[in-house]
């Protein structure tokens, strides 16, 4: 096998195939990335048995300079492997494998040796031959995945929870993730479902990595489902992962329709707000700010307290706050991620009652997108 | 005790004052910052018992905004009190003291109330009256603590050796460090030194400390030395540490003054390809590379190898390669912290055995600056 390639060009497939590859493994060979050289391109696996991927450099990519002299496979320490690629001294180099798996690679006047193994070794990728397809939009599908994944558990006592639920029927799609604490659900009109149906719980972990390879210059992002496993194929990468088994809670029940109390914030003075209350609430034991809202005096404020520390209070502004005087207790990181994933924009937030769970939607778009926070009992 | 202030201007002294501040210290009330606020100012205190920091935020300070309503003195929790500050909403805040040390910190519709301390429980800082200064240019010394602190041991078994030996005497300051595997010194001819002569250790970690608060607007840096302590007054701002006791080693006599192979490299090339070659020799149990140099054959040539991973040889740019032929051995982390120190510039190496120190001295200034280090026995 001898390849040589664009250094710079090898790197970025090199970056996004390694978020796959944890540098401790069970399967010790899953340290390694698995470089496969064929006649057209050469293609790079890392894995970590709940997520693979997989990327391939063509020789029609013109950047990448890609020069093959035979083809061949190797496996090649990853991290070790990816730091020396990283401080090569030329933009080019070359990939030799000789006996017993000994690799050199060479740039100008740099040459380095390594012990590599045997290809034959590394696990084969899931086959994943649906022939149907789901094709999202980038960006929609990154948006989705950030304002799920907060939800997740990472807890592992009730493993189904660490997932998120993807429901696609009717031409829509719902992802649904919970803690038990707190719930995220979004809501995305399809045009090209053509009559899919899938019930999936994809591991949250899964999702957060995927996204990191979802870069603003990709269009679309193709899903593939078989019974335990789901493939993205994001432009020249293939993302594998697993699903978890088992049947995620019935979440629709967990939504409340009506509300006694609702008022309307801009996200990111309130997030500043419950960022200051945090600061004492994080010097307690438990983790608590309390909101006080009394739509006679119109006025909405937020406490919280360290015995140790000391105190705070502080003024709210909002608009439209109609309905019952409310006295409520929540854990503010909740409120914090729940506020981020909603991007600089206004929330309608409603509550029943202070020991019912209130939700948050977008004062613009309240059908597609909502958070759910359980309160916490202080009395 | 009340005033109000512009919180920009108050975070930047409050950020240089709390380099001071350990998060734990054996004496509680450190873990604390002092606010005196006189008719004229309000000074911050920070300290760790071995550096304390004193800043004074005047009212002839425009923009400060400072308004002084009733004078007084407060020590409030540290690290809490400066995130509380960054918070506030409004640009302008209002601290106030109230009974039994309560203090209430207000911006905008904020309030908190924060238990403080007795700041007659609060240490007294030295006091260094010594009417003999001297005036370096801020620039020159930040550069002699980057280029000395490097060499500075960090292992406790020999006290002395965590200092920088300052020696000023004849209009010439000399900073020497060295844990004795590698030594720096720095040379710098003064002309307001009036006759001045010391002889003082500073610990390694206050100069480290030091460095940070000399910011690039900064001109000059007073210097005023007494028996165990040493002031640095720069700007508004008065840093002490303490020295450390003892007689540092003779160091003079360690800098060889022959040589029997020269060589010179420009320092990023020769770190780039050090740095390649520790990717293995961190790899390896003990972290060596050998450099073999040849000046019949015209050859540099730089080797590491772990048994694990594999081996690198590289082939070296340089000039002027001069003398007998050479095969050393040595830790390249003191090589990386040494090259580093130099800059973008070119260095002369001088050799005298493999198993004697080498030198490095900037090509255009070879008097006043050299490094040193000892290799490694690998035979």
């Amino acid at each position: 096998m001898k390849f040589s390639i664009s250094r710079s060009q090898f790197i970025k497939t090199l970056n996004d195939v390694q978020r796959a590859i944890a540098s401790k493994a069970t399967i010790p060979i899953l340290t390694g990335l698995k470089i496969a050289v064929s006649e057209t391109g050469v293609t790079l696996t890392g894995s970590d048995a709940d997520i693979s991927i997989e990327a391939t450099i063509t020789q029609s990519d013109e950047k990448a300079q890609l020069l093959i002299e035979e083809p061949g496979n190797i496996v090649l320490p990853a991290r070790f492997f990816g730091e020396i690629v990283k401080r090569l001294p030329e933009d080019q180099m070359t990939l030799t494998v000789g006996e017993g798996f000994q690799t050199t690679i060479t740039s100008g006047t740099s040459s380095f040796n390594l012990n590599g193994l045997d290809a034959n070794g590394y696990p084969h990728l899931p086959e994943i031959d649906a022939e149907n397809k789901l094709t999202l939009p980038a960006d929609i599908l990154k948006q989705i995945i950030s304002q799920t994944v907060i939800a997740v558990s990472n807890q592992e006592s009730r493993p189904i929870l660490t997932g998120v639920h993807i429901l696609v029927k009717d031409n829509q799609l719902l992802a649904v993730a919970t803690d038990s604490h707190r719930l995220s659900q979004r809501k995305l009109e399809i045009n090209n479902g053509q009559g899919l149906e899938y019930d999936v719980i994809i591991p949250g972990k899964s999702l957060t990595e995927l996204s990191k390879i979802i870069t603003d210059d990709l269009e679309e992002v193709d899903l593939r489902i078989t019974e335990n496993q789901v493939l993205f194929t994001a432009g020249p990468i293939k993302f594998y992962s697993r699903l978890l088994e088992g049947n995620y809670p019935d979440t629709d029940r967990l939504i409340p329709h009506d509300a006694t109390t609702t008022i309307e914030f801009n996200t990111q003075k309130l997030l500043a707000s419950v960022e200051r209350a945090s600061l004492l609430s994080h010097a307690s034991q438990n983790n608590v700010v309390r909101l006080v809202l009394d739509p006679e005096a119109k006025e909405g404020t937020i406490y919280s307290n360290s015995p140790e520390l000391g105190n705070v209070q502080e003024s709210l502004a909002f608009e439209n706050l109609t309905g019952e005087k409310l006295d409520i207790s929540f854990n503010p990181d909740y409120m914090k991620d729940a506020l981020r994933s909603f991007g600089p924009t206004d929330i309608k937030v409603a509550f029943t009652s202070a020991l019912r769970p209130f939700t948050l939607v977008p004062s613009e778009d309240e059908e597609n997108f909502i958070q759910l926070i359980t309160p916490v009992r202080t009395f």
